[in-house]
């Protein structure tokens, strides 16, 4: 799967709804559909948020009903109410986009993929990191090269990111994991072969049903390995980092991917940002007729909660 | 995926090896080679294990050094070494049948079925309830009636059917998913539609890695409900039994799928056995070049383990 692509949308103006008004829509959606020309947000479906200006419903039953007309709808409520929203927006005939992680489980996923081809629209299972903008710069400086080994830093302060959210901590909002799929969206995307979990400890406070770190371990052809190190309690200087070794030197991904060194030398990208990077691609999957589908990143979180050892440490209070 | 054919195998006298001679390969696997004309036991690669009058290694390497003339091998090693021998048996071009579980993590499956497919061999993902001798008939009966519910039990006693076996204990060795992702692959097998997760309650015993009992919920089509209760602590009558109801009558799977009655007739059934099925299955595979691999019972293990409301419960001895 090529996250970019050189061709340009050439969508124009076409109606989209919201499900689940909350901090990502708010703080990435929104934003990202009112600065593209492609899209233009028609209605909203939200228990609690509205958008002003814009068609506003609590349920998206009753958006369905009142907006025949709109062809798009991105949904950004958590994971485990998804699947449901996401089968009526299908059955309604609308392309639809999911946030990350596209769902509670990778069954459902699957399902909904099959769902979408037998009603013959898109279905978009974004992955917002794989549009950072030193993304496709770093699957295209590595998908010739001979890597040695991979290091995954992915640490952040919970409390900053995730004020209140009560969800990730509550079975299936995967804890850590959370931004954890983020960089594994990324190593799906840029390591030219698959690799697969072989040990993974995972750390669970002792008053939570979801994982406050882990540290996973992949391997690769040739026993190549990847080391992931996810951990929510890092306060300071937050690392969303990616270092790759190969034989022709070293590639450094930093700031969730948003900045590229290679060999210790900035290279220069492109600055379209994530969020914009998903709509645009959503509206070239619209005009060409795909869906992408890919559980990758998913697949490995549900093998780590599978193989993983189980630790139990400190309480966690927000 | 139909798990079985109306074309008997033509194979004859096919050279096997099997790696990992333990309980199940003597209980299943080589009584089952033994009778079936398809194949001949050539040799094994075993750590203790052996079979008198065949050639026997400790290595599967100085296995395939020493037989290159055997074309198929089937490992019955537990699932968390199973990978790096699978490698080694489809790098050197053997068609390659795996016990179930197919490996410790979904990742890697996905990874061998692509090395089988780049190697031009059969790789055979067994799951071996799936020939027990009511499956095929049940899923004739269900395929194009109206399911209202389903309720899968599936109890026995660990001390009985896993002595001291270590393994089944350890990360990735998946307790009680073990014999239970037998019941989800007969589930998957007969359902005409695919089930994913919604709840799932894993009951770990303190002083243990994976669980001994689990309550799942699928949901399906129009809201209909899969109940699924595993546990590992039944003792006295042991429980392998699937009823679904339709608005047609009943449908009893029993005794681990080995008999099936509708409306509480007893239905006639075939008398092959699971083992024989697998392999005469996986000969019927060979011949005509193509690979088996559904790795839909092992997503719904790993699902519950994502999904899962982790619960812990007295500790178990052996």
């Amino acid at each position: 799967m090529t996250a970019t692509s050189s061709s340009g949308a050439e969508l124009r103006g076409a109606k989209i709804a919201i499900v689940g008004v909350g901090k990502i829509a708010r703080d990435q959606h929104i934003p990202a559909i009112a600065g593209l020309e492609a899209f233009d947000l028609a209605a909203t479906a939200s228990r609690a948020g509205s958008v002003d200006g814009v068609a506003s419903y609590t349920d998206i039953v009753d958006l369905l009903a009142a907006h025949p007309e709109i062809p798009a709808i991105s949904l950004c409520i958590p994971p485990v109410p998804r699947y449901d929203i996401a089968v009526k927006s299908l059955m309604a005939g609308k392309h639809t986009m999911l946030e990350k992680p596209p769902g509670a489980t990778v069954s459902e996923v699957l399902k909904l993929e099959k769902l979408a081809r037998a009603k013959g629209v898109t279905l978009f299972a974004t992955w917002h990191s794989r549009y950072a903008d030193g993304v496709a710069a770093a699957r295209a400086w590595l998908s010739d090269r001979k890597i040695t080994s991979v290091q995954i830093d992915w640490k952040e302060d919970v409390r900053r990111w995730h004020p209140g959210q009560e969800w990730i901590w509550q079975p299936g909002g995967l804890g850590v994991f959370d931004p954890g799929i983020n960089a594994l969206s990324i190593m799906t995307e840029i390591l030219p072969n698959p690799v697969h979990l072989t040990a993974a400890d995972l750390l669970f406070p002792e008053n939570r049903s979801t994982p406050i770190a882990a540290d996973l371990t992949f391997t690769g052809p040739a026993g190549m390995i990847v080391k992931a190190d996810f951990d929510w309690r890092q306060t300071g200087p937050q690392s969303w980092n990616i270092t790759v070794e190969t034989t022709e030197g070293l590639l450094q991904l930093t700031d969730g991917g948003a900045k590229l060194a290679v060999n210790g030398v900035d290279q220069p990208l492109p600055d379209l940002g994530e969020y914009p990077g998903l709509y645009h691609r959503f509206a070239e999957l619209i005009e060409t007729g795909k869906s992408d589908v890919d559980v990758s990143p998913m697949l490995h979180v549900a093998d780590a909660f599978m193989l993983g050892n189980r630790k139990t440490v400190a309480p966690f209070f927000d």
